[in-house]
């Protein structure tokens, strides 16, 4: 999958790289990987992100920016920065990265809550230059409070949900994406995070978003990638059971007001993603599923939006207990269930067939 | 109830003073009279606060700032802004008046989305008069994400929540705080919006925080509060049933991690609030109660959240009709209920006591 929206990226990913610490760096090297020529990890300095994330084939991983400018083949227009801190800044040892980058003439694009632009050292520096600061986090500033619109679409609208936070909703709307597609259902991803925005090129993210206007700027996301759609793939975020971010959910929730939800989860993570959680426990898919289709309920009880399919993230797995994990959990809820990225989307993007086919 | 903490203002109240139509211009004038020399709608110029509202006395309503001016005592040091759009903007045509206001050398407080410093030319003169412009609605630049911290509070945490918006919960946690006072309990308020901070004098708006941050900010805001205090009665927002606001409701919930909650309604409401949800039916406070429960079930399951007394909004009611109502709900639910400006908050602080004993 490629775009030419996108500039030629290095990816700064020192000390992070890999599919769960690095969300951003791995999946646009997974979905953008003709726009990657390398990955700053000195960790893993002459490796490949094949050898290293199962994805990417030959895109070398190098040991700084100056390793990166000297890779033969498409010189890079961009650093991506791809590292942050807890709460979405950027670690202060990266910073001169980002100022030798701009010397040698990249644009940089970074989707952290920080922003590139407030730093007004690297601001005026990229002027000079003549270099652009894009930050992805920036949202729109004429943002409506949610009314329901987004009921109204012609499309048929798919939120993905989680167990957790970073299990794998961006992917499993990409793949199904990918799956309706070779059908030739007209599907459209509505991107509502930093790396979806930069994979397909357009989208809010909505958690940078001042809260009262959460549910109305996945409204108007959802609105704008239904136009002519038969499909649209709402990206989700985070978690109802996430004490950190189940705030953004609830509003994405509520401002798609999807027809059906895709359930991610990760059977390998048994307490609550990233620090100061370990005292809570992940929810069972049977329990998830109770929970999402009560908080659609919710705000809009004529729905009857459903959980229609399972999308499981097994990279840490072996594949034969994947296989068991994936069925067993497929059992126990009743639903379609895969690990769309090892076994395929293709049962994903049947139940939404199905499901819509039911709508109708 | 008075503060040294505040200004006296001069209310502006253009064509819309009203309990429900003017939250802040109302609660102000209920719960800060002495801080309040002149409300502003011409609409009722001539009036009392008290004849319009039903509280603030003889606080008089004038038809424009001039005419506030001339009113005898203690002249006023600031205007409050007590007007909006739809989504937090000043309505333009009153825009001369805060333009007018600084001429005359006061102070704007102001708890909208839209900032006052945002615009130039009010910055530009008021600082050429030397006044202030007191953007309320401007959250701290430091928050962080929510990590359950405010389950650590040595205090009991009651957080207020709603069927709806606009149906009494800062009002019901200030009755509960009044109430608790009285029989030497140290209850403390910690204010989440523009009124409950002008009230209180502190607090953080959290409807204003970026999504990411909204629990966060409540932790922070609860720990504050609970430092040394028995009770700490957070001010709730929203609604899980309000497609346009349950972001917000959902991240109070999980950032002030509550011991109990108060649900507050409004029995003669039928559709939730406002322009644009008239396909909305507001649920019973049996429904409302099992939503609540069931949302702080997904972060904090150990804590064994419940709601524990129902407080009503019957001020469109006549007094037959509102107690036939009150008790109704009580025996529907099981659970103390009570209008707590019409008859006392007594039920709801011993329902908070009753509770805060069971929990040693």
């Amino acid at each position: 999958m490629t775009s030419t929206r996108q500039p030629i990226f290095v990816i700064l990913a020192e000390g992070k790289l890999g599919l769960e610490t690095s969300k951003t760096a791995a999946s646009v090297v997974r979905y953008l990987p003709d726009r990657v020529m390398a990955v700053i990890d000195s960790r893993h300095s002459g490796l490949t992100a094949q050898r290293v994330l199962g994805v990417g084939g030959g895109i070398p991983i190098v040991a700084a920016l100056a390793e990166a400018m000297r890779v033969s083949g498409q010189p890079p227009q961009a650093l991506l920065v791809g590292v942050a801190n807890r709460g979405g800044t950027i670690p202060p040892e990266h910073r001169p990265v980002l100022f030798e980058a701009v010397e040698a003439g990249l644009d940089i694009w970074c989707g952290l809550h920080e922003r590139l632009a407030d730093d007004s050292e690297l601001a005026a520096q990229a002027l000079e230059r003549g270099v652009r600061l894009v930050d992805l986090r920036e949202p729109p500033a004429d943002l409506p409070v949610g009314t329901g619109l987004a009921l109204q679409t012609a499309g048929f609208r798919v939120l993905t949900v989680g167990t957790d936070c970073n299990v794998g909703k961006m992917t499993a709307s990409l793949e199904i994406r990918r799956a309706l597609t070779e059908c030739g259902v007209n599907a459209r991803f509505a991107g509502t995070g930093q790396s979806g925005i930069v994979i397909d090129g357009a989208g809010i993210p909505v958690d940078a978003v001042v809260s009262d206007f959460v549910s109305g700027a996945t409204e108007r996301i959802t609105l704008q990638a239904a136009e002519g759609a038969d499909v649209v793939l709402v990206e989700g975020q985070g978690s109802l059971f996430h004490p950190g971010y189940s705030a953004v959910t609830l509003g994405l929730l509520h401002g798609a007001m999807p027809n059906a939800m895709i359930l991610c989860w990760m059977p390998g993570r048994k307490r609550i993603y990233a620090g100061g959680y370990d005292w809570l426990e992940i929810p069972s898919p049977v329990r998830a599923i109770e929970a999402y289709e009560e908080a659609m309920r919710w705000a809009a009880p004529q729905l009857n939006s459903r959980v229609i399919a399972l999308s499981a993230n097994t990279y840490d797995q072996s594949e034969e207990e994947a296989r068991r994990l994936v069925e067993e959990a497929g059992r126990a809820t009743g639903l379609p269930s895969t690990d769309p990225v090892r076994f395929g989307a293709e049962p994903l993007a049947e139940a939404v067939e199905e499901a819509r086919r039911a709508a109708d």
